[in-house]
């Protein structure tokens, strides 16, 4: 099943409205064919897997199958994978999580238990159900799937006390930041870092792999720039670039300035108060997102944890220490008394990243 | 070598002044024996797993061995393992690091090859050097291996803004300090975190395995305590504790009464200026110790990591996050302007303990 969510992991970002899944062969000991749902449209995983089977002149039906998520039953833009699997023989099928939508839940696995096949569901379960916890957010919420990503020191800061921060991490750290931009639809920051860092929010990969997207850059603040402003996303990428600001600013000169650049400026909330909920839910309604990566600062990221919108929070650790008490934290303006009072998280999966430890928390259950 | 690596780790702070090795037999893809030198004067990691391949009728003959340390070669407490191998028909071997002994280093792995044996060393290298770094701390300096631990938040902070602490993180991370503490000749803390915390230091274990010690608590302050203080160190193991300070407090009226009740007083510096190489010096010269658990503060640890006298940073990770500037951080005191100027540490090793994170970090190579 590691293969399998392996899989399912090459498609994260990719597949949307469709969840990213996974799947292998195996016989004996040996992982002898594997695919992948690749794309809205494109063949499922456990067709893909079945094609790569037939190339690699492995007969499925020799084959145990394991699958991230319970196969389809029900003609979608392709024909039911329940299908398939039987007609290719397959007899013992392990799947990770059954189908959270509810109007094929239990069908697929039942489908096939009823025509002979073994069908086991829950293998690394949770695992399976954290690689589709996007598809699960576009179907029941209407806002995008929102990643949050940090580096830090391991002391937990930023930058130093001068907001010096390039660069915390190493290379191989950085590099999979710019996958992680290529693989969402929209990089949103805060306005202080919009102001302090001059981000381009971009992906920069070399080369670019034929999957990588072009993500919007996105700034929440309450604070919009003038149009004529020496900033790198006004002057390299106007028509990308969104600012989700209040009705007051949104109405001002300053935004019908920026509008004629090519930038979208768009009111969520009310002068003082930007309202996290709306931004999110203009993204996905009127810009398309399913999938927004927020790169800090601190302050956005901790207000989205603290709401329950970050939905995968991304932690880059770098093995260093600042020991400076004035260095920028990671987080700041809660309060807490007690440690009881402290905010939560699950700890969901640890990465080495050439020097450093990439950690993946997810909200508490 | 992982399992190798695996006993090796069991023996770990139990073996002083030998290192602790792991080895097993592998036959096919099956580790079929397993063996470690358990203590001072026991048999070595290789015979015991021959020891284990004969009570269960394994022929080691058939199989390869894979230790974590080369074979030593000479005469010691016990006849050299080289003869024990040979005679026991083993044809391949494997080696994690070669002995860093200069008396045998490369001898063990030359006198095997030339009768025949394959042997091939630096498998899992640095992970087999790491267990034994205690080892190399013994033989090369006259300290103890220093271990430093330290619990945090997500975001770097060791207490909230009130002081409070209990707990940051679970129960199977706590068991594991408890664990750390059974297999060290001392823990030592700073004065702040003895008057804060008023903590007794002592390994609680149920039940206790057999391997567990209990250390010395040691307290590393200018200022002693009242003999009659209320304090559980003076109140429940007195002769077990020591502190070591400056030498106008270790020659005051205090520090006689304190010896009236068992504690040793010790003078490691002069007033203001207390140094940390002469108390480790001291812990090693005059207590006897092998290895030393510092359990903070952060301002003793920073100055350890600082000072390149903590040989391992093992840090307890809570998936929580206090997000308060006033939370006390992890570490203080240093002053730092660009990222260039942080203290840089190797990540080593990472390990799940419930819902927390371990994260061992050495000093950087």
């Amino acid at each position: 099943m590691r293969e399998a969510l392996a899989q399912a992991a090459k498609s994260r970002g990719l597949t949307a409205p469709n969840p990213a899944v996974g799947a292998v062969l195996v016989q004996g000991d040996q992982v002898v064919a594997a695919g992948r749902h690749e794309r809205c449209g494109g063949p499922h995983a456990e067709v893909a897997c079945l094609d790569d089977a037939r190339q690699k002149g492995v007969d499925p039906a020799a084959c145990a199958m394991y699958v991230t998520l319970e196969p389809c039953n029900h003609h979608g833009k392709t024909p039911p994978c329940t299908r398939a699997l039987l007609e290719a023989g397959i007899k013992r099928l392990y799947v990770g999580c059954p189908d959270p939508n509810p109007d094929v839940a239990g069908n697929g696995a039942a489908f096939l238990r009823e025509r002979g096949v073994a069908v086991a569901v829950g293998v690394l379960e949770r695992e399976c159900r954290d690689v589709i916890a996007d598809f699960w957010i576009w179907k029941t919420t209407n806002r995008p799937f929102v990643q949050l990503k940090l580096a830090a020191t391991l002391d937990g800061r930023i930058a130093c006390r001068t907001g010096h921060s390039q660069w915390i991490t190493g290379q191989a750290a950085r590099r999979r930041v710019h996958e992680l931009r290529a693989r969402c639809d929209a990089v949103l920051v805060g306005g202080e870092t919009f102001r302090a860092d001059n981000p381009g929010l971009d992906p920069r990969l070399s080369p670019a792999p034929d999957w990588a997207k072009n993500p919007l850059a996105v700034v929440l603040t309450s604070r919009l720039p003038e149009p004529g402003a020496d900033v790198t996303l006004l002057r390299q990428r106007p028509e990308q670039t969104i600012f989700l600001t209040d009705s007051v600013a949104a109405a001002s000169d300053i935004a019908a300035g920026l509008r004629e650049t090519g930038v979208r400026v768009m009111a969520v909330g009310e002068p003082g108060r930007l309202s996290l909920q709306a931004a999110l839910t203009a993204l996905r309604g009127e810009a398309g997102c399913h999938t927004v990566l927020c790169e800090g600062g601190g302050r956005l990221g901790l207000s989205l944890l603290a709401a329950g919108l970050a939905d995968e929070f991304l932690l880059f650790y770098a093995p260093k220490i600042l020991g400076d008490e004035l260095a920028v934290p990671l987080f700041s303006g809660r309060r807490a008394e007690t440690m009881e009072q402290a905010l939560r998280l699950r700890l969901a999966a640890t990465e080495r990243l050439g020097e450093d430890l990439l950690v993946t928390f997810r909200p508490g259950d």
